[in-house]
């Protein structure tokens, strides 16, 4: 069963991550070290003890629709009311409004920890917490004054509709209609599917976000706009009025997440109210609804980033009690009767560290994004613009790389189980099946290789990128300062690293400046693994270098080792691939025939 | 829907895995390409028209344990009555048993064809096949005679006993006994777990191979012994009689190939029957049953491979025709109004042609294990041993990275599929589901890649690998000499292959030669891969320079091409891990605490 590391987040929070000189700098109020260590205990204790436990019943009862009504599964509305009580949906939520105000930096640690207990439980409140910042940032203070403190106490949730059936990565094929009503109203119509919690028993209003387009709208993405549209009407006392006309007329039948409900969504229908059409309102300009929706989805990204984090943290610790307890063969050196443990097994143990490794890179590189997003908000100027521009160049590397690694780990630790992992049972095959999800949701991860290579490379002309390699030349320099026999080739392998992540970043910014724009594309996923994995062996370099008095300390340079002599090669081949161009997909549609 | 690649597995056969020249020293009797075109053209047919068909719904039913007695899905048994009326069970078997006494290759592309078509229903045959060939080579003339033939035809169905709760990879901790009776049979007492089709309702009788201890055995695997289990005791004229004292307790609740029943089994409960014990006859000798089952497991091994291979095809082929018709974006340079099919996406593309090349990689391998064991079986003497032992080693390479890539494969046919791969009812999940369990059972891939390296590696002092690498040498030279702007690059990638291949293999070498049975073991699983990819980018280039004026030539090139500039060079950080011994894995206990 899921144990919250609440030590290592702290670690990676706080040394890895820049919390430590975040909070030094004074301008995170009176937040010290001592109010984060008991935060992260108390979300580490509500999801290692009330959540995870509920995690495989929400696997085999799943939400189940029936007259329009979705149940959640035995205990999760109980569940779900625990955890708004602790306060845990307001977290980093507008103080004005109910919330906490504090940083991105505890929320990211947090909803690791609520993703580990349950992937399916965990993605409803980032979905609220998406619609807390677009109308945060984007609504009239009037829907502000009626929705925002509900949806930041959590005794509302919200959702994201964009996706039909023929327009999910392209909003430019987007078909739902808004008609003005000719108050401040709008009767939306128009079918949406994929829609998470888009209807549940948790709460007892529901708050959708709905993009569509109105009558003269321009075409594309440049003609689209958001609305807010409720569930059940809200009087001006807050009261729940007449329901609205949107209803959830059915759920998919997924691999993974059952518990979660991802709901079709009709609007406009006539199945509730006098005439059709659900009455939305508008949520920033007319037509401007895609920039609206980017403030949700940039950070929804990074939430996603953390649930490969989580999921990957979750089937590590399953996998590494496993190999403890079961005993096969005798490995060499094995001393002592009997079997050993397969944890001896020198196969065993590098799949494990693998595991942990991959798990700890990606958890400080979503960490790190989150420090952007906090030193962006606290700076001015100049400074303000590059730490946006980190957050912005970090953001898709830690959804793909993070959620790539996460459905890794969780094979891997189906492969530690051996003939186990594939029973049902045991539990390592649902994190693999949930674990699925996320490289998909949240724009694929090829979308997202595409925003890194399209959009962030060439941010303020490369100094953004270069300014974070930077930061892990300085990791290479410190393995290599510290002289220490601990750190024995970390410096040289994370050195080949990142000169193989300059090279191919080279490569993509001459091909975008000489117009080469396929061959960026084509590279663009591996070069994203290619800076993930370097990223990784610098981030555990500068994890066990932080603290070498720690006990903690000699396993995390062996970490930092193994990283450095089994992942870092790999950015040899990730650097050719990244390389190779659109000649190497020439003839593409031959061999595809 | 899947479709047989008749043409590619033909091509595959005869100028990549040498099924042409095998043909042509004329030791296949009177078998030509014509009688090959001819049956797997057959197969084709009969998988795609009649297996395909029925595998969602095999997902869907499951099968099912009531009363003991275990239901297969809607349609199961007639599907597996038609199937051995064509005559497909006997394929390879002795010909004086009633067999076709046809090669392995053909027998591995039948395989493959099968498993596509759905690997829950493939599985069942592999294992009386395993059976036929263990009876044919360790069973008295009286066992033969008695059930040999309707193994054979497929009239009734084998089965594998092996694992029990604390035996799976290691068989030194069975404890399964069987007791002398005094006459030639045994009383078998025991349980043993994931019994593949250990029940059914495929066939009439169940003839289970069954590893026990005997009272006075010695410990560990020296002190096995083989027994064949009847569920059904059988007259000397052929007739069922008395039911045997045995039964499937339990069905196991699987990740995937739900059709396929995983039993537990229990022998000598005293349920059927005047007294307690299962009846067995001793196959082989006493205390000699590993050897007999290592016959049965080493052709499983490469059935299992095939699996890998299967479940990539199929998720190839839905991937592709997915991405054909899916329109999303506008990919660069696209003509025309309106989106583009994803497949024109680079992103799209590189997927499909990385499912492509992996598949075809693991599909020249898997059969040019097969041509090695056609071969030892039609030569003798030096040459024979050379064979054999080619089969030995390429025998963990084609079962570890077949399966391997077969979960990578299915993995990404998911991801082509967006939000709908997430989606069970697009099939694409329910392919990643059944692919991942290839990778565990017969052998657990990390079992894999130790053999190779720990007893195939030291084959006749190396010069077996050596013989197999020079073959990849050949390959890159006859790339170099096409002198062809379509392998431009294919060669001089290849060269660094095999140079990292060969460093790798030396390695491991001296590593055994020296006493470092450590440093070889740390390393097995990315030599294994590193061995895998370089096979691929070799028998890819073979296979397009082989039939440079066919319509597909292009196509193959490309593909080629692709492998080498993309997959090669994978082969880097492949030797740095495999060569990283045990050093990397020092304070793993620190690191996994």
């Amino acid at each position: 069963m899921y144990r919250a590391p609440v030590d290592e987040i702290a670690h990676t929070l706080k040394s890895v991550a820049g919390l430590r000189k975040a909070l030094e700098t004074g301008r995170f109020g009176d937040l010290g070290e001592d109010l984060v260590d008991a935060i992260l205990g108390e979300a580490g204790r509500f999801s290692s003890d009330e959540i995870a436990p509920l995690n495989e019943t929400g696997d085999k009862h799943g939400a189940v629709l029936e007259d329009g009504a979705v149940t959640t599964p035995p205990g999760w509305k109980k569940l779900y009311q625990d955890w708004i009580e602790g306060g845990w949906n307001g977290l980093t939520g507008p103080e004005e409004f109910g919330g906490q105000g504090l940083p991105m930096l505890l929320s990211v640690a947090a909803l690791e920890m609520w993703n580990s207990g349950s992937l399916a439980f965990g993605i409803g409140p980032t979905l609220t917490m998406g619609a807390v910042e677009a109308l945060e940032k984007h609504a009239s203070d009037e829907l502000k004054a009626k929705y925002l403190e509900k949806l930041v106490t959590g005794e509302w949730m919200g959702t994201m509709n964009l996706t039909e059936p023929q327009a999910g990565s392209d909003l430019n094929a987007l078909k739902a209609r808004a008609e003005p009503v000719g108050d401040d109203t709008y009767r939306i119509f128009g079918q949406k599917i994929y829609i998470t919690y888009g209807e549940h028993d948790f709460t007892d209003n529901i708050i959708h976000l709905v993009l569509a387009r109105l009558p003269d709208a321009p075409a594309g993405t440049r003609g689209i706009s958001l609305f807010l549209v409720p569930k059940f009407f809200v009087g001006d006392d807050g009261s729940i009025g007449e329901r609205n006309d949107v209803f959830c007329s059915g759920l998919e039948h997924k691999l993974g997440i059952h518990a979660s409900p991802t709901c079709t969504m009709i609007y406009g229908d006539g199945k509730f109210g006098d005439q059709p059409g659900a009455i939305g309102w508008l949520i920033g300009e007319e037509n401007k609804g895609l920039a609206c929706m980017f403030t949700m989805m940039n950070n929804a990204r990074l939430a996603v980033g953390m649930q490969g984090v989580a999921i990957a943290e979750t089937a590590y610790q399953k996998a590494l009690a496993y190999a403890k307890e079961r005993t096969q063969g005798r490995a060499p050196g094995h001393k002592g009767e009997g079997m050993s443990p397969i944890i001896e097994h020198p196969d065993v143990a590098r799949m494990l560290m693998t595991m942990k490794a991959l798990t700890q890179g990606a958890r400080a590189i979503c960490y790190s994004c989150a420090e952007a997003l906090d030193m962006a908000r606290v700076s001015e100027g100049e400074e303000a613009k590059a730490w946006s521009e980190r957050a912005g160049l970090i953001t898709p590397i830690a959804k793909a790389f993070a959620t790539d690694i996460g459905f890794e780990v969780a094979s891997l630790g189906v492969q530690v189980h051996g003939g186990m992992g594939f029973i049902e049972e045991t539990g390592a095959a649902r994190l693999l099946r949930d674990a699925r999800i996320a490289p998909i949701y949240e724009g694929t991860n090829g979308i997202q290789a595409i925003d890194l290579v399209m959009r962030k490379l060439p941010l303020s002309g490369g100094a953004t990128v270069s300014a974070l390699i930077a930061d892990f030349k300085a990791d290479a320099e410190a393995a290599r300062a510290s002289n220490s026999l601990v750190f024995e080739g970390v410096a040289d392998h994370l050195d080949q690293a990142i000169a193989d992540l300059e090279t191919a970043t080279a490569y993509m910014q001459s091909a975008l400046g000489d117009g080469r724009q396929t061959d960026a594309l084509s590279g663009a996923t591996p070069y994203l693994r290619l800076f993930g994995v370097t990223a990784t062996v610098a981030m555990l370099a500068r994890g066990a270098l932080a603290d070498m008095e720690a006990p903690e300390a000699a396993g995390r340079a062996a970490l930092a080792r193994f990283a450095a002599a089994n992942l870092a090669p790999e950015t040899r081949g990730l650097a050719a691939s990244a390389t190779a161009g659109a000649a190497c997909l020439a003839d593409a549609s031959a061999a595809l025939a």
